[in-house]
């Protein structure tokens, strides 16, 4: 009945998506501990902060520093986000980051003119650019990522459609041109997918390239995230990007009020994969302290679930 | 694939669960304000408080009054909880009320001695006597719920084999005395469930009792809450215990802190429902309306998740 992947992995967001979003700098040295902390969990992959505009995300204006001071664990790729050519230069500078060539494609015309001022159309087009760009510095382009790919608050739904004919492009600029076929990540940007919707939307991508491999960026805006999560795992997927702790929040103002959830809960996503038999790498008792630290760090209650009750291993080895 | 029911019903736990817990008693306007927000969203049951000693639980102690004074729709059923012999018949005596005779029972032997001082046999023998106590108010013999069903902080794992032992002994002191077979609810009282545990229990369950009705009350203690909803929503459950902004929290010491979630949030399962095209006859946003006012009255940021984004339905009704 399920096709649960053996081992799944998990892009860590948490030290961006928690701090992009704070009104107040928290010391380096907090993040710091933070993100070592992380370190030690078992993660494949950190995101440790953006290369953004500094005057429009000041809290990320020390990304350089952060990532020069943390501590590096072989086993682990850290990466930085960039969203622009400048940000992309910026990144090569950085010492021991790992650099992943990210295409980034929008389901949605007015997002991608909100967040872009660019249509949906021009993005699509620019991505190659992008392409020539990764290829002059050797980076390898390997995720193809589509905003907005269930539903977006400023268009409405989302057709299948509109998902899938952005396929036959993302293989020409990169297969076409000599690179291997990128992840594709279905972002659920806005909160609008549902697990039903979720299966439907990959065995449509599936059925025009069964060899693409599937990853998804979900928001819990509305509840589903988790649900959304064992949907995924139910059709084979094997990457999620999430968030210790729940954190991170949804900037956009067409939301109702502006205390909407982040990304996925890290911790209840592995949590979640451990109860099913799949494996992660990840060690659940240390991300619950990570989790844990981060909380302490920004204050309040985040809403992660299993960091505020503790996993279930202690109480299974008391038999 | 999946064998989604056509129509689910909720039964609203939130007035018991949001305020059982509270330290201090709010004034008893707002709870019926509150109540009568919740008798107008469509949803057919709603638990209006409890029958349990007020000095344990000094905030349940004006349930009767609460329960006089809110208004009563016709299709709706109010119900009052009771734990044992004397708050039932303090029940018997509240005009309007829906009596339906509930059974107790534990698949955990450490959680029926904290809560009832008596062994989990003792409780399982305890229940013919609540049968004859029904009879002889004429009170229908509705339901059985199986405490504990799929694992306990005091006791670990707790076997099928546990839960599916209970259901002979069900069988006998309902059909066997010329009542009709009893909805079966397995609670998931510390947030042990996950989703193919759920699914393996629910068929084994049916394995014996094929033409019972299955329902869960499902706690999110540790962040599957909505995952395990749709796995049970997979195999056809179309029963579910709720609390509208996801009220409640588990007051077991054993969790990690005080701060763990309770009962999966109304809104957002119902939410869950839509979007798998399963009718509720509940009315989304008059839903979010309640859990709003409950959250003015309670203060702080209720962990429900589609109160703060608010429903798709704005966002489609634009196209």
């Amino acid at each position: 009945m399920s096709d649960f992947p053996t081992f799944v992995e998990f892009h860590e967001e948490g030290p961006r998506e928690g701090f992009q979003l704070e009104t107040v700098l928290h010391p380096i040295e907090s993040r710091i501990r933070f993100i070592d902390a992380l370190s030690r969990t078992g993660i494949s992959q950190i995101q440790v902060g953006s290369l953004v505009n500094p005057k429009k995300v000041p809290t990320m204006a020390d990304t350089p520093e952060l990532f020069a001071r943390i501590e590096k664990i072989p086993s682990v790729k850290y990466t930085v986000l960039w969203l622009n050519r400048q940000g992309f230069l910026k990144a090569l500078e950085i010492p021991d980051v790992t650099l992943e060539g990210w295409l980034y494609f929008y389901a949605s015309d007015a997002l991608a003119r909100a967040n872009n001022d660019r249509s949906a159309e021009q993005m699509r087009q620019e991505q190659l650019d992008f392409v020539k760009l990764y290829e002059q510095h050797q980076v390898p382009v390997t995720t193809a990522s589509i905003m907005c790919a269930f539903g977006c608050n400023l268009e409405g739904e989302v057709s299948t459609q509109r998902v899938t004919d952005l396929l036959s492009w993302i293989r020409e600029i990169t297969v076409g041109r000599g690179h291997s076929l990128p992840t594709l990540m279905l972002a659920d940007t806005m909160g609008w997918a549902s697990p039903e919707r979720l299966k439907q939307l990959i065995g449509a991508v599936r059925d025009i390239e069964p060899d693409m491999r599937i990853g998804t960026h979900i928001h819990d805006t509305r509840g589903l995230g988790l649900a959304n999560v064992y949907a995924a795992l139910q059709m084979g997927v094997d990457l999620f990007d999430s968030s210790v702790a729940g954190l991170g929040g949804c900037p956009f103002a067409s939301h109702q009020t502006n205390n909407t959830a982040g990304n996925i809960c890290t911790e209840d996503a592995v949590f979640l994969c451990e109860e099913l038999g799949i494996e992660t790498g990840i060690d659940l008792d240390s991300l619950i302290e990570a989790a844990t630290i981060v909380q302490e760090i920004l204050g309040g209650q985040r809403p992660g679930k299993i960091m505020h009750s503790g996993s279930l291993s202690r109480f299974r080895s008391k038999k």
